[in-house]
């Protein structure tokens, strides 16, 4: 019989007590593979439990691979060793691997890592707590869709609310112009579906967000960087560019850009939605930091309406990253494109999710947690200049506001090998190299301004750069 | 002064009341856009209210676009005809458009529409209470990530529980080998980047899966339809056209097949299996149906063990389309691939989405409410049958399980005539035309067995065969 006591009055469920003394006697080999558990009724009555208790642990069991039931003879033990699988060539090379290496590594941080260079805020910055307070609302609604596929373009709530939200940065458009997206990196893949095929020359920042370079690569796109200067893309080498290579398609970010944080100044907006007009090229405006912007800047689609540019835009940096839900706005005929690839490559994105970012969009808090979020960028910010100077790191410009802070190492040509000694010590950097279109190489590196504060980072760089210097 | 009456005892929140009292003043043009709202002082005192009541409300009507707020100077009622935008030419064509048509408007049909083609179970069919129950339990572990990045290959708990459910179909597979995704479709897309390029030839069944001939073409790739039989592919056939065709990936459904519902049989399993070894290309298997199919039946990969064939399957069919959870399950090196490119076209899928699933699958309840489901969809597959008979339409068999009940329409050689029929009246059949690789005529029809009892169906298809006899 099982040594197992059992606590009625505890407060934990009696099925959740058998499992747990069950599982541990499985898992410490006191019950070894394929010893037979007590028959249900003797177990119940040993322990004076319902039977019904004792199916529902022994279910329970089964649907977790700790038991198996032989019609008819009972329960067992199962060999949970998993079987064996055949031996398999090692990873195959891919053009597109460096940029899915560093996002990979960053996601798979333990919480033992530092990410000091990640592209998103850490999970306590974010107000979880009103995502479970809106879960909790959702779940108190008997209308809200749980297990039915949503519509092909998304939640139309959602849809609805956002023209008032794009109306506050200048930029004009109705609810059926309007995509929801799994995170603004679906809406990226389904802008590269429609403007780009293998072999084509396609703009990109240099330097740029490395994730879009992979994404261009798994395409076939051929990159070609525009330098980026504290002002936005150099336009008069936009110019020259788009003369020789006669793209079809210039991806850029024009607030907070990922790496340098620098934003478009207006004048330049204008030089660059010109030259586009010359040349017939289209703009994908991807605005992923627009809500961590304090003030007024400058946007493409504000100033196009929406002609040539397409506007992606994402919940994932101030809301959750979890929840994956981004948007794309375009002209119609973009956006009826946008939707059919939408629907052939992921069918449609989950309402529940999306209903709960309209919730926390309109419940009215929303506003305020933001702003609480700017300001605290902003001292971060303030910190890791400070921490920048201070350890002898050269930043590009002190931005006016957002998670990144651009630093150049002085007197090296790459940062690879610091960012690897780092990684060494579980501190996450993103060299340069990886935000160039061709990997050139690069002494560039980016700061996430959430850990300008943290004393294993200002150790490492007070030690290494002292070391190099 | 606002005309507003608040009912402190209704349960209802005052903020809640004062909201909606306000927006509809506001919807009925009680309120124009431009007049000015009560100072929040004022508004207090009136209605005896504290102030935080007020600002809270007048935030929530800022954030939802109906009021706006003048620093220094008050709240207006905001003009809410949003902003128009430019003309724009009609939609461009697309190779791809047909298979994204018939899903969307399947997943647009209103609650009015019969979805009589439908490839999932109707919303009421599903375990909402579950999924609520399961929601709940969520939030009450303080410990589950709502707000972070999930991470590259997917929640690792429900990675560690699949390879258990695998092994009851005979397919051995490490937690390592698994990639969760954004459903099956994702997990077709992301084997699609990694086998088809521009102009490839790929193996595809014929009838087969239109959504998946869609993403195809949207990669470029050439069709090659391998005509099905009531035991799955014609081997002889495959054979010829691998030979000819040299493809470099066959994609398959080998059990309850879409749209015929009929399963691949152990002989043939092996023929086509051998047919890939000698022309050295790769098996994509698509399971979607899998927990629907009510006995023991044969999977290429459980014979293969993931060496050629990679293995996708989802949950969407039995717990929710909604939350759009699938897997993929491959070699390691395929495993790679296939992380790298989940990464680079969505970044993650959403843990909080897979706890759920796992949830569902692990607490005991799952294998009674799928055999529940089987039992309901063998009740309805009868009945649909014997509704075919009555009307005079052919089944092409009698499947073993599942939703499909593919059926010729007798005398015609295309049912894309009775389908736009029906469409007039809102009934959504799809015509056997959408399931051809190259989108041939076809007097087959798929239904959906969950509406075979409809009574509007029984009576359009009645007065329409009839009418056409």
């Amino acid at each position: 019989m099982l040594q197992i006591s059992l606590s009625p009055e505890s407060g934990v469920p009696l099925v959740d007590q058998i499992v747990h003394a069950i599982r541990g006697q499985i898992e410490d080999r006191v019950l070894r593979p394929g010893a037979r558990l007590a028959a249900i009724r003797q177990f119940a009555e040993n322990h004076e439990v319902s039977r019904f208790t004792v199916v529902e642990a022994y279910d329970r069991l089964v649907a977790q691979g700790y038991v198996q039931s032989r019609r008819g003879s009972g329960f067992y033990v199962a060999n949970r060793s998993l079987p064996a699988s055949n031996p398999h060539p090692a990873p195959i090379a891919s053009a597109a691997v460096d940029a899915a290496w560093l996002m990979r590594q960053a996601l798979d941080a333990g919480a033992e890592g530092l990410r000091a260079s990640a592209g998103w805020l850490p999970r306590s910055w974010l107000d979880e707590e009103g995502l479970r307070r809106q879960l909790r609302a959702m779940l108190r609604d008997e209308g809200s869709n749980l297990g039915d596929y949503g519509r092909p373009q998304g939640y139309l709530p959602l849809r609805q609310h956002l023209p008032f939200k794009l109306a506050e940065l200048g930029i004009a458009v109705q609810p059926a112009q309007i995509v929801l997206t799994h995170g603004a990196t679906q809406a990226l893949d389904m802008a590269v579906h429609h403007f780009v095929r293998r072999g084509d020359a396609v703009l990109v920042d240099d330097p740029g967000y490395f994730s879009l370079f992979g994404l261009l690569r798994l395409h076939g796109a051929r990159l070609i960087g525009v330098p980026w200067t504290p002002e936005g893309p150099d336009a008069a080498e936009l110019e020259r560019l788009a003369a020789e290579h006669k793209p079809k398609v210039y991806f850029t970010q024009s607030v907070l850009h990922n790496p340098t944080g620098a934003c478009l100044s207006p004048a330049n907006a204008y030089r660059i939605l010109q030259c586009a007009a010359r040349h017939d090229f289209h703009i994908v405006e991807d605005d992923t930091y627009c809500d961590l912007h304090p003030g007024i800047t400058t946007r493409l689609a504000a100033l196009d309406h929406l002609d040539r540019v397409v506007y992606i835009s994402s919940f994932s940096k101030t809301l959750s990253g979890n929840l994956r839900v981004g948007f794309v706005a375009a002209c119609p005929a973009i956006t009826e494109a946008l939707t059919n690839i939408k629907v052939l490559t992921s069918l449609a994105t989950p309402e529940a999710a999306e209903d709960m970012v309209y919730r926390m969009l309109t419940e009215g808090h929303y506003r305020k947690y933001v702003e609480r979020l700017r300001n605290r960028l902003g001292e971060a910010s303030a910190r890791t200049l400070r921490l920048a100077d201070k350890v002898g790191l050269a930043p590009f410009i002190a931005p006016q506001g957002g998670v990144f802070i651009w630093t150049r190492i002085p007197g090296v040509d790459d940062a690879v090998a610091l960012a690897a000694r780092a990684a060494q010590q579980g501190i996450i950097l993103a060299p340069g190299t990886l935000f160039r279109p061709q990997g050139q190489a690069s002494p560039w590196l980016r700061l996430n301004v959430a850990y300008g504060g943290d004393v294993r980072l200002e150790r490492f760089l007070g030690e290494a750069l002292d070391a190099q210097g």
